[in-house]
């Protein structure tokens, strides 16, 4: 089935204890286009950039199979810009400069073609603009997945509260669930989301996995153990794009589909912390993504006598 | 197959932000032997105490089945006792008091009948004394699991590397995997200590569940994720009796046997915190281990299309 992104595509400026990059193409909408790639192919886009983003990364999107109908490039504005940098431990990052440029008014157009799309995926920018989204959609679609941030439950409480009515999965890590919930314990703090209104939560642990809450039911899914994260940019990002992807790619939003979804995002994700940026998520194979998958399979399988 | 437990044997005080207790009973070997009691009946304990310490609880470990032959009372001299307070998040806290009493002299003697163990826990003491009992022991036993803390990783630290080369399995939680390493990455950190000696090592994470490293594979066992934690006390040596309880049980050291372990002693554990002390595992049921133990399958089985 169809799958709709709606997010940033930036630059972003990297530092990681193991290098740092010039300017190199990020954004939420990026890392989840790309990711979704892999498993479907009616992959739309709508994004805003300005006239300096590089037509050669529009077409390394379009390679990819992703319609950027809706990819709106402004006449003599500028592109999204994070820099940060990222402590030793890879788990904490310190953000070196914002410049928001034409996200500052980012007024997403849905074109008509894609009305009709049956996944939504709001990839994490202002609430407002995500729930604009929502609104602009003439059909509902069949599953609408919400990432958001730390800033927006800080800063846009109430709209992030409006928007949690509307959405069916919301994708957020654990210091996150605590934030929006004021409760440290994850199981608590999940039923205190659902209340809100998504019938399913993801909380991503980063190293320690994600716990997926669909109704009444928990899927705890492991993180594979690493040697070495280089770089963790647009990792939840990528989680997202492979989740939301299996998902449109099989159309079919049982929760044991949504733990395999859950699997493939998370086999993505473990890809993309493995160079700087996106690089390593350019170029799968659909065999490497297997093998991936299965040592996950292998990470966590046990059986107990009954 | 027999198992043989040494360690404390003590008073604990404890404090959460759930309520505090007086002196109620605690201990290294008390946790593992209860907690293996539901496992195997060949369950025999070196320990020592002082005249303080209440025949009535004696009389309990042997209504489990323990073995309290090698259990020293020491006349005129009082037990172990340690008191804690925990912190609001659970998972820090303060030592408020330690009192060595009859520890600090544990010499432990190994009863000539406990010296055709097959299976050996060493509960977390003084890395010499472990070491003592491992050269005490006449026949090297099939399996020998180490448990160990922070404080002797900083305070005896010759002493524990020099046992680490004469053991099989050591368990220990994230911070001291890295503390002892100095390794972030718990995989490099679990590849330095089987450098050290054991062929496997398990570092238990708390909420986030525990891995298992043995030779060249790993496993990631959930944890339960739990509403509430009520006391954390004793949930790591509880984990360590379950382990190789059910090692014992079944004379099965197969990696896919020790994965099976691993979710019995996680499922001893989920028990041990839901009341104080040990409280919670004195009266279980087979059937009760047995639907947790099914909680922990359904939480974590999925199945990806090959």
């Amino acid at each position: 089935m169809s799958l709709l992104t709606v997010g940033s595509v930036a630059f972003d400026a990297l530092e990681t204890p193991f290098g740092k990059t010039d300017k190199i193409i990020g954004g939420a909408a990026t890392y989840i286009t790309l990711s979704a790639s892999y498993f479907t192919k009616d992959n739309n886009l709508v994004a805003v950039v300005g006239d300096d983003f590089p037509q050669s990364m529009i077409d390394t999107l379009v390679s990819h199979g992703v319609n950027v109908d809706g990819l709106e490039i402004r006449k003599g504005e500028k592109t999204f810009f994070w820099s940060g940098k990222y402590h030793d431990d890879m788990n904490t990052r310190d953000t070196v400069e914002v410049q928001l440029n034409v996200m500052e008014h980012f007024d997403p157009i849905i074109p008509d073609q894609y009305q009709d799309c049956q996944y939504l995926m709001l990839g994490n920018t202002a609430p407002a603009i995500q729930h604009m989204v929502v609104k602009r959609m003439k059909n509902r679609p069949k599953l609408i997945v919400l990432d958001t941030m730390n800033l927006w439950i800080e800063i846009a409480n109430a709209d992030l509260k409006a928007l949690l009515r509307d959405v069916d999965v919301l994708v957020l890590n654990d210091e996150e669930a605590r934030q929006l919930t004021g409760d440290y314990a994850l199981v608590r703090a999940a039923a205190t989301i659902k209340a809100m209104g998504p019938k399913t939560v993801i909380i991503k642990k980063g190293e320690h996995g994600a716990l997926l809450f669909h109704e009444d039911r928990i899927f705890a899914a492991p993180a594979l153990p690493l040697e070495e994260v280089f770089d963790p940019t647009g990792a939840g990002d990528t989680f997202a794009g492979g989740f939301i992807g299996h998902l449109a790619k099989t159309d079919d939003i049982s929760f044991d589909n949504m733990k395999r979804a859950v699997i493939y995002g998370s086999a993505m994700a473990s890809f993309c912390v493995e160079k700087f940026g996106a690089e390593r998520i350019l170029n799968l194979s659909k065999e490497e993504i297997q093998n991936r998958v299965n040592e996950f399979v292998k990470l966590s399988a046990f059986s107990v006598e009954m």
